[in-house]
Protein backbone atom coordinates (compact mmCIF):
# COMPACT_ATOMS: atom_id res chain seq x y z
CA UNK A 1 0.00 0.00 0.00
CA UNK A 2 1.09 3.61 -0.96
CA UNK A 3 2.45 5.65 1.34
CA UNK A 4 1.15 9.39 1.66
CA UNK A 5 1.42 12.32 3.59
CA UNK A 6 -1.77 14.72 4.00
CA UNK A 7 -1.70 18.12 5.97
CA UNK A 8 -5.23 19.84 7.15
CA UNK A 9 -4.89 23.84 7.38
CA UNK A 10 -6.93 26.33 8.12
CA UNK A 11 -7.67 29.25 10.26
CA UNK A 12 -8.95 28.65 14.09
CA UNK A 13 -12.26 27.66 13.91
CA UNK A 14 -12.61 26.82 10.15
CA UNK A 15 -13.25 22.63 11.32
CA UNK A 16 -10.21 21.22 10.14
CA UNK A 17 -9.34 19.35 12.96
CA UNK A 18 -12.50 17.82 12.46
CA UNK A 19 -12.39 16.54 9.09
CA UNK A 20 -8.90 15.32 10.02
CA UNK A 21 -10.38 12.70 12.26
CA UNK A 22 -12.94 12.02 10.21
CA UNK A 23 -10.75 11.23 7.13
CA UNK A 24 -8.25 9.36 9.14
CA UNK A 25 -11.57 7.46 10.33
CA UNK A 26 -13.48 6.68 7.00
CA UNK A 27 -9.75 5.39 5.39
CA UNK A 28 -9.22 3.22 8.49
CA UNK A 29 -12.62 1.83 7.97
CA UNK A 30 -11.43 0.88 4.62
CA UNK A 31 -8.68 -0.68 5.69
CA UNK A 32 -5.48 1.67 5.58
CA UNK A 33 -3.33 2.04 8.49
CA UNK A 34 -3.44 5.66 9.32
CA UNK A 35 -1.23 7.69 11.79
CA UNK A 36 -3.49 10.34 12.75
CA UNK A 37 -1.01 13.56 14.22
CA UNK A 38 -1.35 16.89 14.54
CA UNK A 39 1.40 20.63 15.19
CA UNK A 40 2.40 22.30 17.38
CA UNK A 41 3.46 18.78 18.96
CA UNK A 42 2.78 15.37 17.15
CA UNK A 43 5.46 13.64 19.37
CA UNK A 44 6.52 13.31 22.80
CA UNK A 45 9.58 16.01 22.44
CA UNK A 46 7.34 17.76 20.45
CA UNK A 47 4.44 17.89 22.69
CA UNK A 48 6.78 19.25 25.59
CA UNK A 49 7.78 22.31 23.30
CA UNK A 50 4.14 23.15 22.03
CA UNK A 51 3.46 23.05 26.36
CA UNK A 52 6.39 25.62 26.33
CA UNK A 53 5.07 28.23 23.34
CA UNK A 54 1.57 27.93 24.03
CA UNK A 55 1.36 28.42 27.70
CA UNK A 56 1.70 32.20 29.00
CA UNK A 57 2.05 35.67 27.92
CA UNK A 58 1.28 36.05 23.82
CA UNK A 59 4.21 38.38 24.03
CA UNK A 60 6.33 35.92 26.03
CA UNK A 61 8.74 34.95 22.78
CA UNK A 62 9.73 37.04 19.76
CA UNK A 63 8.24 36.05 16.78
CA UNK A 64 11.89 34.89 15.87
CA UNK A 65 12.56 32.62 18.95
CA UNK A 66 8.75 31.34 18.34
CA UNK A 67 9.63 30.50 14.79
CA UNK A 68 12.58 28.68 15.90
CA UNK A 69 10.54 26.44 18.55
CA UNK A 70 8.00 25.60 16.39
CA UNK A 71 10.73 24.73 13.68
CA UNK A 72 12.44 22.67 16.67
CA UNK A 73 8.76 21.00 17.27
CA UNK A 74 8.31 19.68 13.77
CA UNK A 75 11.80 18.61 13.45
CA UNK A 76 11.32 15.91 16.11
CA UNK A 77 7.74 15.17 14.51
CA UNK A 78 8.87 14.42 11.51
CA UNK A 79 11.76 12.15 13.12
CA UNK A 80 10.46 10.50 15.93
CA UNK A 81 6.14 10.35 14.01
CA UNK A 82 6.40 11.06 10.73
CA UNK A 83 8.65 9.89 8.86
CA UNK A 84 8.80 6.70 10.31
CA UNK A 85 5.17 6.14 9.68
CA UNK A 86 5.56 6.54 6.05
CA UNK A 87 8.10 4.16 5.84
CA UNK A 88 6.07 1.41 7.26
CA UNK A 89 3.92 2.70 4.11
CA UNK A 90 1.14 4.71 5.91
CA UNK A 91 -1.21 7.09 5.91
CA UNK A 92 -0.07 10.22 7.97
CA UNK A 93 -2.64 13.00 8.48
CA UNK A 94 -1.27 16.19 10.28
CA UNK A 95 -3.73 18.54 12.11
CA UNK A 96 -1.39 21.81 10.21
CA UNK A 97 2.53 21.63 8.89
CA UNK A 98 5.11 23.83 7.79
CA UNK A 99 2.11 26.32 5.99
CA UNK A 100 0.49 27.44 9.33
CA UNK A 101 4.04 28.76 10.35
CA UNK A 102 3.98 30.45 7.06
CA UNK A 103 1.12 31.99 7.95
CA UNK A 104 1.37 32.44 11.53
CA UNK A 105 4.92 33.12 12.02
CA UNK A 106 5.36 34.39 8.82
CA UNK A 107 2.53 37.26 9.61
CA UNK A 108 2.91 37.89 13.00
CA UNK A 109 6.79 39.41 12.04
CA UNK A 110 6.89 39.91 8.83
CA UNK A 111 9.52 36.78 8.89
CA UNK A 112 7.91 35.37 5.93
CA UNK A 113 11.59 34.61 3.60
CA UNK A 114 13.17 33.98 6.82
CA UNK A 115 10.33 31.23 7.34
CA UNK A 116 10.97 29.54 4.07
CA UNK A 117 14.78 29.87 4.67
CA UNK A 118 14.20 27.70 7.67
CA UNK A 119 12.17 25.17 6.61
CA UNK A 120 14.30 24.38 3.19
CA UNK A 121 17.33 24.31 5.76
CA UNK A 122 16.00 22.50 8.97
CA UNK A 123 12.96 20.49 7.39
CA UNK A 124 13.11 20.15 3.78
CA UNK A 125 9.82 17.97 3.56
CA UNK A 126 6.04 18.75 2.23
CA UNK A 127 3.30 16.95 2.30
CA UNK A 128 1.61 15.05 -0.79
CA UNK A 129 -1.55 17.00 -0.67
CA UNK A 130 -2.44 19.59 1.80
CA UNK A 131 -6.52 20.34 2.36
CA UNK A 132 -7.46 24.07 3.15
CA UNK A 133 -11.01 24.18 4.69
CA UNK A 134 -11.31 27.73 4.10
CA UNK A 135 -14.15 29.43 6.26
CA UNK A 136 -15.02 33.19 6.93
CA UNK A 137 -12.78 34.47 9.76
CA UNK A 138 -16.23 35.57 11.37
CA UNK A 139 -17.75 31.97 11.90
CA UNK A 140 -14.06 30.41 12.45
CA UNK A 141 -13.88 32.89 14.86
CA UNK A 142 -16.86 32.64 16.61
CA UNK A 143 -16.30 29.27 16.55
CA UNK A 144 -12.58 28.99 18.16
CA UNK A 145 -13.81 31.17 21.28
CA UNK A 146 -16.70 28.86 22.16
CA UNK A 147 -14.31 26.36 22.81
CA UNK A 148 -12.53 26.42 26.33
CA UNK A 149 -9.06 25.58 27.48
CA UNK A 150 -5.62 27.42 28.29
CA UNK A 151 -4.18 27.73 24.73
CA UNK A 152 -6.08 31.23 23.32
CA UNK A 153 -3.02 32.52 22.21
CA UNK A 154 -3.65 32.48 18.56
CA UNK A 155 -7.68 32.78 19.25
CA UNK A 156 -6.47 36.13 21.06
CA UNK A 157 -4.89 38.04 18.32
CA UNK A 158 -8.89 38.36 16.97
CA UNK A 159 -10.72 38.99 13.72
CA UNK A 160 -8.06 41.49 11.43
CA UNK A 161 -5.72 38.74 12.22
CA UNK A 162 -7.84 35.90 11.24
CA UNK A 163 -8.55 37.74 8.03
CA UNK A 164 -5.13 38.40 7.26
CA UNK A 165 -4.56 34.40 7.54
CA UNK A 166 -7.52 33.23 5.22
CA UNK A 167 -6.18 36.00 2.66
CA UNK A 168 -2.60 34.32 3.72
CA UNK A 169 -3.71 30.63 3.00
CA UNK A 170 -5.49 31.20 0.03
CA UNK A 171 -2.45 33.15 -2.03
CA UNK A 172 -0.16 29.91 -0.92
CA UNK A 173 -2.96 27.26 -2.29
CA UNK A 174 -2.55 29.49 -5.79
CA UNK A 175 0.86 29.85 -5.36
CA UNK A 176 0.93 25.85 -5.14
CA UNK A 177 -1.38 23.87 -7.19
CA UNK A 178 -0.87 20.87 -7.42
CA UNK A 179 0.04 20.31 -3.51
CA UNK A 180 -3.54 22.55 -2.34
CA UNK A 181 -7.09 21.68 -2.42
CA UNK A 182 -9.30 24.09 -1.19
CA UNK A 183 -12.49 23.02 0.77
CA UNK A 184 -15.70 25.31 1.28
CA UNK A 185 -15.44 25.23 5.43
CA UNK A 186 -18.68 26.44 5.53
CA UNK A 187 -21.35 23.30 4.55
CA UNK A 188 -22.34 20.25 7.25
CA UNK A 189 -19.39 18.05 8.08
CA UNK A 190 -20.40 15.43 6.28
CA UNK A 191 -20.71 16.64 3.09
CA UNK A 192 -16.84 18.47 3.74
CA UNK A 193 -16.01 15.23 5.13
CA UNK A 194 -17.44 13.31 1.79
CA UNK A 195 -15.54 15.73 -0.82
CA UNK A 196 -12.14 15.06 0.77
CA UNK A 197 -12.20 11.22 1.45
CA UNK A 198 -12.95 11.19 -2.54
CA UNK A 199 -10.11 13.71 -3.16
CA UNK A 200 -8.31 11.25 -1.02
CA UNK A 201 -8.70 8.45 -2.73
CA UNK A 202 -8.35 9.98 -5.84
CA UNK A 203 -4.75 11.08 -4.70
CA UNK A 204 -3.87 7.30 -3.62
CA UNK A 205 -5.08 5.97 -6.85
CA UNK B 1 31.50 54.17 28.63
CA UNK B 2 31.71 51.74 25.54
CA UNK B 3 30.08 49.00 25.61
CA UNK B 4 31.28 45.73 25.07
CA UNK B 5 30.61 42.02 24.19
CA UNK B 6 32.74 39.30 25.50
CA UNK B 7 32.30 35.62 25.23
CA UNK B 8 34.41 32.48 27.33
CA UNK B 9 34.55 29.13 25.67
CA UNK B 10 36.60 25.55 25.98
CA UNK B 11 36.47 21.90 26.57
CA UNK B 12 34.00 20.60 30.01
CA UNK B 13 36.26 21.68 32.85
CA UNK B 14 38.91 24.00 31.41
CA UNK B 15 38.14 26.42 33.92
CA UNK B 16 35.98 29.06 31.91
CA UNK B 17 33.37 29.61 33.81
CA UNK B 18 35.42 29.96 37.10
CA UNK B 19 37.17 33.35 35.18
CA UNK B 20 34.16 34.39 33.63
CA UNK B 21 32.81 35.12 37.08
CA UNK B 22 36.56 36.78 37.95
CA UNK B 23 36.38 38.62 35.17
CA UNK B 24 32.99 40.27 35.98
CA UNK B 25 34.26 40.84 39.64
CA UNK B 26 37.72 42.91 38.25
CA UNK B 27 35.88 45.18 35.94
CA UNK B 28 32.79 46.03 38.75
CA UNK B 29 35.72 46.62 41.18
CA UNK B 30 37.22 48.81 38.52
CA UNK B 31 33.65 51.20 38.33
CA UNK B 32 32.39 48.94 35.16
CA UNK B 33 28.75 48.00 34.85
CA UNK B 34 29.23 44.43 34.11
CA UNK B 35 25.97 42.04 33.11
CA UNK B 36 27.78 38.48 33.77
CA UNK B 37 25.64 35.76 31.93
CA UNK B 38 25.52 31.90 30.40
CA UNK B 39 24.35 29.53 27.29
CA UNK B 40 22.30 28.28 26.97
CA UNK B 41 20.07 29.66 29.33
CA UNK B 42 21.04 33.44 30.18
CA UNK B 43 17.36 34.95 30.00
CA UNK B 44 13.95 33.29 31.66
CA UNK B 45 13.27 31.87 28.80
CA UNK B 46 16.11 30.68 27.77
CA UNK B 47 16.47 28.64 30.72
CA UNK B 48 13.44 26.84 30.46
CA UNK B 49 14.60 25.68 27.05
CA UNK B 50 18.01 24.71 28.57
CA UNK B 51 16.31 22.64 31.10
CA UNK B 52 14.28 21.10 27.94
CA UNK B 53 17.68 20.02 26.54
CA UNK B 54 19.81 18.77 29.21
CA UNK B 55 17.67 16.85 31.14
CA UNK B 56 17.08 13.40 30.26
CA UNK B 57 18.47 10.67 28.13
CA UNK B 58 21.40 12.27 26.03
CA UNK B 59 19.79 10.70 22.38
CA UNK B 60 16.14 12.40 23.39
CA UNK B 61 16.84 15.08 20.97
CA UNK B 62 18.68 14.65 17.26
CA UNK B 63 21.46 16.77 16.42
CA UNK B 64 19.27 19.18 13.94
CA UNK B 65 16.73 19.40 17.22
CA UNK B 66 19.27 20.27 19.82
CA UNK B 67 20.34 22.85 17.01
CA UNK B 68 17.12 24.58 16.47
CA UNK B 69 15.96 24.50 20.68
CA UNK B 70 19.51 25.84 21.12
CA UNK B 71 19.42 28.39 18.82
CA UNK B 72 15.66 29.81 20.30
CA UNK B 73 17.43 29.74 23.13
CA UNK B 74 20.39 31.83 22.08
CA UNK B 75 17.67 34.03 20.36
CA UNK B 76 16.07 34.73 23.35
CA UNK B 77 19.18 35.29 25.35
CA UNK B 78 20.10 37.56 22.82
CA UNK B 79 16.91 39.75 22.98
CA UNK B 80 16.45 39.72 26.44
CA UNK B 81 19.54 39.90 28.66
CA UNK B 82 22.47 40.73 25.88
CA UNK B 83 21.26 43.00 23.48
CA UNK B 84 19.30 45.40 26.80
CA UNK B 85 22.61 45.17 28.92
CA UNK B 86 24.62 46.46 25.61
CA UNK B 87 22.31 48.74 25.15
CA UNK B 88 22.27 50.52 28.54
CA UNK B 89 26.28 50.82 27.65
CA UNK B 90 27.21 47.80 29.72
CA UNK B 91 29.66 44.85 28.88
CA UNK B 92 28.08 41.79 28.61
CA UNK B 93 30.05 38.19 29.51
CA UNK B 94 28.46 35.47 28.34
CA UNK B 95 30.12 31.83 29.50
CA UNK B 96 29.19 30.46 25.96
CA UNK B 97 27.89 31.34 22.69
CA UNK B 98 27.70 30.79 19.51
CA UNK B 99 31.34 28.83 19.39
CA UNK B 100 29.60 26.68 21.73
CA UNK B 101 27.14 25.40 19.22
CA UNK B 102 29.84 25.48 16.23
CA UNK B 103 31.48 22.51 18.62
CA UNK B 104 28.82 20.82 20.20
CA UNK B 105 26.03 20.66 17.76
CA UNK B 106 28.10 21.22 14.79
CA UNK B 107 30.51 17.97 15.83
CA UNK B 108 27.69 15.88 16.62
CA UNK B 109 25.94 15.41 13.66
CA UNK B 110 28.92 16.80 11.40
CA UNK B 111 26.13 19.66 10.49
CA UNK B 112 29.24 22.46 10.69
CA UNK B 113 28.16 24.43 7.78
CA UNK B 114 24.17 24.19 8.64
CA UNK B 115 25.21 25.54 11.92
CA UNK B 116 26.63 28.54 10.13
CA UNK B 117 23.80 28.64 8.19
CA UNK B 118 21.21 28.76 10.66
CA UNK B 119 23.67 31.48 12.79
CA UNK B 120 23.62 33.96 9.92
CA UNK B 121 19.78 33.36 9.38
CA UNK B 122 18.49 33.60 13.06
CA UNK B 123 21.58 35.44 15.33
CA UNK B 124 23.47 37.45 13.00
CA UNK B 125 25.66 39.02 16.03
CA UNK B 126 29.62 37.92 17.19
CA UNK B 127 31.39 38.64 20.54
CA UNK B 128 33.78 41.70 20.17
CA UNK B 129 36.33 39.61 22.09
CA UNK B 130 36.19 35.70 22.59
CA UNK B 131 38.58 33.98 25.24
CA UNK B 132 39.40 30.64 24.65
CA UNK B 133 40.48 28.93 27.75
CA UNK B 134 42.29 26.11 26.06
CA UNK B 135 43.47 22.72 28.82
CA UNK B 136 44.58 18.94 27.92
CA UNK B 137 41.32 17.35 27.83
CA UNK B 138 42.44 14.74 30.35
CA UNK B 139 42.94 17.47 32.69
CA UNK B 140 38.94 19.07 31.63
CA UNK B 141 37.38 15.77 31.88
CA UNK B 142 38.93 14.46 35.34
CA UNK B 143 38.00 18.10 36.69
CA UNK B 144 34.07 18.24 34.93
CA UNK B 145 33.36 14.26 36.25
CA UNK B 146 34.02 15.48 39.95
CA UNK B 147 31.47 18.07 39.97
CA UNK B 148 28.01 16.86 40.74
CA UNK B 149 24.67 17.75 39.19
CA UNK B 150 22.11 16.04 36.75
CA UNK B 151 23.44 18.09 33.78
CA UNK B 152 25.73 15.25 32.52
CA UNK B 153 24.99 14.71 29.22
CA UNK B 154 28.06 16.14 27.97
CA UNK B 155 30.60 15.07 29.61
CA UNK B 156 29.14 11.42 29.15
CA UNK B 157 30.01 11.78 25.91
CA UNK B 158 33.86 10.93 27.36
CA UNK B 159 37.55 11.74 26.34
CA UNK B 160 37.54 11.17 22.44
CA UNK B 161 35.51 13.56 22.21
CA UNK B 162 36.41 16.27 24.36
CA UNK B 163 39.76 15.87 22.30
CA UNK B 164 37.95 16.55 18.95
CA UNK B 165 36.58 19.76 20.84
CA UNK B 166 39.26 21.01 22.03
CA UNK B 167 41.40 20.95 18.30
CA UNK B 168 37.57 22.13 17.02
CA UNK B 169 37.92 25.17 19.17
CA UNK B 170 41.91 26.15 18.40
CA UNK B 171 40.74 25.52 14.78
CA UNK B 172 37.80 28.40 15.14
CA UNK B 173 40.39 30.44 16.47
CA UNK B 174 42.74 30.13 13.89
CA UNK B 175 39.85 31.20 11.55
CA UNK B 176 39.21 34.08 13.59
CA UNK B 177 42.22 35.70 15.01
CA UNK B 178 41.13 39.28 15.71
CA UNK B 179 38.04 38.23 17.93
CA UNK B 180 39.69 35.07 19.28
CA UNK B 181 42.35 35.49 22.47
CA UNK B 182 43.75 32.17 23.08
CA UNK B 183 44.62 31.53 26.92
CA UNK B 184 46.72 28.70 28.33
CA UNK B 185 44.25 27.31 30.82
CA UNK B 186 46.73 25.16 33.03
CA UNK B 187 48.32 28.08 34.83
CA UNK B 188 46.64 29.39 38.61
CA UNK B 189 43.40 30.59 38.44
CA UNK B 190 44.67 33.66 39.80
CA UNK B 191 47.49 33.78 36.74
CA UNK B 192 44.89 33.13 33.99
CA UNK B 193 42.28 35.88 35.42
CA UNK B 194 45.52 38.59 35.42
CA UNK B 195 46.28 37.62 32.17
CA UNK B 196 42.17 37.86 30.56
CA UNK B 197 41.92 41.28 32.84
CA UNK B 198 44.64 42.47 31.14
CA UNK B 199 43.35 42.10 27.58
CA UNK B 200 40.12 43.11 28.30
CA UNK B 201 41.43 46.44 29.72
CA UNK B 202 43.55 46.45 26.25
CA UNK B 203 40.56 46.09 24.16
CA UNK B 204 37.95 48.41 26.30
CA UNK B 205 41.33 51.17 25.57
Amino acid sequence: MAAAFLSFEGIDGSGKSTQARLLAQSLRDAGHAVTLTREPGGSPGAEEIRALVLQGDPDRWSAETELLLFTAARRDHLEKTIRPALAKGEIVITDRFADSTRMYQGLRGNLASVVNSLHDLMIGTEPDLTFLVDLDPELGLSRALSRHGTEQRFEDMGLAMQKQMRAGFLALADLHPNRFRVIDGARSPDAIAAEILALTLAHLG
